[in-house]
């Protein structure tokens, strides 16, 4: 089974405390490691957790706010002084294009490798990444400047084909694979086996969607519906709804209701204000609506496995 | 006696390790705190050795290579988010302000408080700050960029004038100030009792020197001279002087020889290469040419004490 795993750089919302860093986090979609949001200090967390930030090719930055993308002019600069000539995609609101440059006019910085940037368009489900194993869109979220989540969808995986299935019609080597990706069998008598006679297990693609900064707001839902983990931002306790409101920001219910309108297998809650030292009533909170419910908590991997 | 104490928050170089990050130093003297350099998670660290970092006033800010300033938009937005109505003033190169407001503008980023750019004039021992209790001074490095070192030199401190002194000569209560600060003293006879009589101990101002990242350069020397804490970098040991010299970076053996040749009475070193795991190997570098050198180590304050 191929990687699909999250990382939990930073979890903290916009003042981060001594031990919380603001917003990023690491997706491994079968060894794509895609940095989602790039917090001040994110070069500094992957340091200390032992990730190889090299491998990173391509940043997802959600919004201009400085908790987002402060981290990305020094990972930039360390991924350059450090040798890196691979090129770099950025997929960004296009004014972090003018925030680049300025900064390295005038601290004279010329990158060894290129980067190359992709302007959020903000329309809902536009693919902004795709290669053979993943596809990457975006979801308008409602936040105070105009920001974008993304959603992360694997490919339909292959089938699975049994030795068995394989003896009993004799298929031979070369067609396992147009079977495996969904295809029927053509005996050489001409009968046609159709493909659900012939696999094991078909497997959902897995979807992973990242909500990071955004009020509760239902138009969200339907670009989200049933993925297999839900990051969405749950900044305040309920009892901050209006505070919530007022800053573009979620209460941890807010999350859950999205979690459970949106069919999501799981949520995932992060961007915590400063203000709660202890993140237990933020879970207790948004597991009293929806159950399958986890912390984001800066160093831990979760695993994002198929639902059937 | 006023405290005069320099704390590490950051002794790295341009690519921070897990256990280092970059530069930034709190220096408190007199209870006015200068955050010199600011370097990415420069908050972080401040948040972790609990400074509270709305007592910060003045920010110097060397150069514009990142690791030096990128810490610097994270904290100004958390000072403005925690309440801060305070002016606060930063010493700079000029084109910081146009790096900080391009930011700004993207992020809708409106501060409550005002900043108050002083542009670095790259002139030799200019006076850029002055109180009734400190100046500061920029000092020309040499770097692959414009970029000033500062000289933070106390205001000379009231001298000791003792009890017996004050008892024998029968001086009035309101004239022990005038005396401490220098004058002489006028009996009611109309003798003139000259300060060196009447003062136990006249104390030296302290002064400390920040040269942040410069090449070596003899031109330094005679602004830095007889400072009692020379803070100087010393990126790289001695077998890569040709790798120094091409960065515009030096050496501890260089570090050091500038302590000599300055006349300071200690010496830290610090912006230490990544490279370096162990430190050990730069701090014995330089104390076999300057033996009252001290290593440069996150968290850790040095007090800088009387000379005499």
């Amino acid at each position: 089974m191929q990687n699909f795993e999250l990382t939990i750089l930073g979890c903290s919302s916009a003042t981060p405390t001594s031990k919380r860093n603001p917003t990023a986090q690491l997706l491994n979609i079968a060894e794509r490691f895609f940095l989602v949001d790039c917090g001040e200090a994110t070069q500094i967390q992957l340091r200390k957790f032992k990730i190889k930030f090299q491998r990173i090719n391509h940043i997802f930055i959600s919004h201009l706010h400085g908790d987002h993308y402060l981290g990305l002019l020094g990972l930039l600069s360390s991924m350059h002084l450090l040798g890196r000539t691979e090129e770099l995609h950025i997929y960004s609101p296009p004014e972090l294009k003018e925030i680049i440059e300025v900064n390295y006019k005038y601290s004279q910085t010329y990158l060894n490798y290129k980067l190359i940037y992709h302007p959020h368009q903000f329309i809902n489900y536009d693919l902004i990444f795709e290669d053979e194993k993943v596809e990457v869109r975006t979801i308008v979220l409602n936040h105070r400047i105009p920001c974008c989540g993304f959603v992360f969808i694997e490919k339909p995986p292959l089938a699975n084909i049994s030795r068995e299935v394989i003896a009993f019609y004799k298929i031979p080597f070369d067609q396992i694979l147009d079977i495996k990706k969904g295809g029927d069998y053509l005996t050489p008598d001409g009968e046609i086996v159709p493909n659900e006679k012939l696999i094991t297990r078909k497997l959902s693609p897995r979807k992973y969607a990242y909500c990071s900064d955004t009020c509760y707001d239902e138009r969200i839902i339907e670009h989200i519906k049933d993925v297999d983990l839900l990051y969405h931002e749950a900044t305040f306790l309920s009892d901050m709804e209006a505070r919530a409101k007022e800053t573009f920001h979620s209460t941890a219910i807010q999350a859950a209701t999205m979690a459970v309108k949106s069919n999501s297998k799981r949520l995932m809650i992060g961007h915590y204000s400063a203000r709660y030292k202890d993140l237990q009533p933020l879970l207790d909170e948004a597991q009293s609506v929806f159950a399958n419910t986890l912390l984001a908590i800066e160093g831990e991997s979760t695993s994002i496995d198929y639902s059937n």
